[in-house]
């Protein structure tokens, strides 16, 4: 697999991405959405990886996007691929003007595999927006975020206006982009922006201890259909809607020998050995909801 | 009234769910859910109960499923009374599907009167799920919850895929599953898990000081109609769904002999007796919604 | 522009609105809605505005309703105006019944521009609700919040059973509700009810300069945008709605004047000076919803 501006790595069940163009500080070029999304094709697909990590080399997370690529970056009408105008520019088309930091939201959204982001440093716009769908948020206290839009004319990416309130809240979403302020660690971290924050030197070991503990832990098929429980829950209007799809889960799974053996385990005292694998034994009614298309603005 | 699992009493205008199998840590049977649900069915129905404490026997609040009842505790099949199969075991139907620790947490999401977790010890899978459409939870220190499910192979139960993350965030609840780790009470409550952590013997002084706050100060129809107010609330997609249920709940309550008491006791500087009974002086709009039916999974 | 109950002025693109009945702890008397109401007309219509401080005079911020008004402050039917039934008093109309302080939480929800609430003490009922719709909430230590409906026998009002637990969760809504109590400011604080809590002569200053900082540092059309986008978004079911309008707002505003002029400052390193305007610059999807008309009652 080839990979340019990423790491991939998988050991010990543990799968890592690694933003890397540290040279600049991994701001995010077209290319890198692609590259991202498809390590986690890889990772949905490998039933060795229980837990896949998120971090970028160097000292910084992921700058936002690469504004050195020229003044015109946010401009789609001049990217060359799009129909040309009598002006000289480039117009844009329905599948150009889809925003690529969300389109990269929604694949680490719909990841089967729990995603741990080790933040190790400054996380600007998409580079904060990338790691809102993730699961569990672990930063050093060098980490700083910028929800910066407004600095620059224009508005939320990467579906961060649906994550953001959900992992802070309204006011604070709203303090951070209606002032474009690069915030620190420490305020972050009292806004539950973080499952944990550590200093520099600890930031890796924690997310590789969070990620071999669910890799030690829980059983494969429970995590993937958890995992969306929670995130697809939250938008649902009644715990009625919960209850029938943990009624079947619950059913399904208690019959499964995953829970035999986790109730061997348990009873023996000793670690786990499922044997359920995401490729072959998720429930068949997997996925129980009906998975929106992009169909373009809402006009 | 014949309760074998739980203690249920009432007095001071407060009643008391005690889950009583010490021995077991409190341990949930099959049958433990119906005398819970038995004991909701008295609240509601007594005008002279204004608030309901649960707590549990013993050290524990509630270990979970009781795993001593055999090794097939999570499947469904196992239990007579389901068709049998050609194997000699039992298959299910929809309705023995159904989860029992859901259908309470949809009872106590239902109850007319408010209702108080003072949560003694340690909480395990349905006995953390129970306390989540609790409208206030007090812990001890000595408090801590497992949301286990991964490490048995199953999946959220209870309806806690819904009440979880409304309760404590996406990030944590995530983890806290992911990993199926025990999470000390230090944890929980920096997460809001609680509304207050007190020491072991503050706990039931506490837990009665609110609920007599709470008999003492509002008038009773206020209290139940606020209650799903707040919960049905938070399922709302605009404010004007909630501007349209309160119009009419201002109108109808402001011409209630219960505001006139209210507004009279307080500016006679003494508490309320406010005439109001759930009985018989519930809005004839309430409720204002559909409540949805269990219709078996969602296939 | 003739106000009576409120101050209004507008300096540096910050319009402050002072609720102004020092006397009566600015507790609103009906007329008083409407004043702040037409207010936020103003700051809409008005592209010098870049920013909104709301705060009170004197001691309070507002002690909710009016109660010397008489004894019968919640009972609409003692209005003039209503329909006269038998018994001499008034009848209530669909439009009489509507709550007022919810009229003007709506409209709070609806602005174009960032709204700074700045509580420098009491803030009871509908003074409490009316900072819920607000982007940022500041307060002195002295503030304190009641949600004290039940206390006079009615239920919530101003579309708080909606704002409130998306401001500081579930729990702490309903044991503050249940009680009716005043809760204190570092009770608020920790629930997360405030962006910041800061000593009393640091208050006005504060909220000052949050304006001031975002005045100075985003696009008042990005503002205007994103302020929508994080208030709508709590109410989509998945993030590709988010996704949708997220990719329409890039492109659109990746185009605009303001873009470029934002790109520059940051290259200059220079603040910038966006050239859009709310009043004829709004992209021409906005709004890209439908706004629910007030129907009555849910019946």
């Amino acid at each position: 697999m080839d990979f340019h501006l990423i790491r991939f790595e998988i050991a010990d069940h543990i799968a890592t991405i690694t933003l890397n163009r540290p040279e600049k500080m991994n701001a995010l070029t077209p290319a890198m959405p692609a590259e991202i999304i498809r390590a986690f094709d890889l990772t949905d697909d490998d039933d060795s990886v229980r837990a896949v990590m998120v971090t970028g080399a160097g000292r910084a997370f992921c700058a936002g996007a690469d504004l050195s690529s020229g003044k015109d970056v946010f401009d789609k009408s001049t990217r060359p691929g799009n129909p040309q105008r009598a002006d000289g520019r480039f117009d844009y088309t329905l599948e150009t003007a889809r925003d690529g930091g969300g389109t990269l939201a929604l694949r680490i959204f719909r990841s089967l595999k729990p995603v741990i982001a080790a933040i190790n440093g400054p996380a600007v716009g998409i580079g904060s927006a990338m790691t809102l769908p993730m699961d569990i948020r672990i930063a050093s206290d060098t980490a700083r975020m910028g929800f910066v839009y407004g600095k620059f004319g224009i508005v939320f990416e990467g579906c961060s206006s649906y994550f953001l309130p959900r992992a802070v809240g309204m006011a604070k979403a709203l303090e951070w982009a209606m002032t474009a302020r690069n915030v620190p660690a420490p305020e972050l971290a009292e806004a539950g922006m973080f499952n944990h924050l550590v200093r520099p030197e600890e930031l890796m070991p924690k997310a590789r201890a969070i990620a071999a503990e669910i890799a030690a832990s829980i059983a494969p098929v429970s995590a993937a259909v958890m995992r969306q429980m929670i995130w697809r829950g939250q938008a649902m209007r009644h715990p009625m809607e919960a209850h029938r799809v943990e009624s079947w889960g619950i059913t399904n799974r208690g019959m499964s020998a995953d829970t035999q053996e986790g109730a061997a385990a348990f009873r023996e005292k000793r670690p786990p050995a499922f044997p359920g694998k995401v490729s072959t034994d998720m429930p068949d009614y997997y996925p129980w909801w009906d998975e929106p298309e992009y169909r373009g603005p809402p006009l």
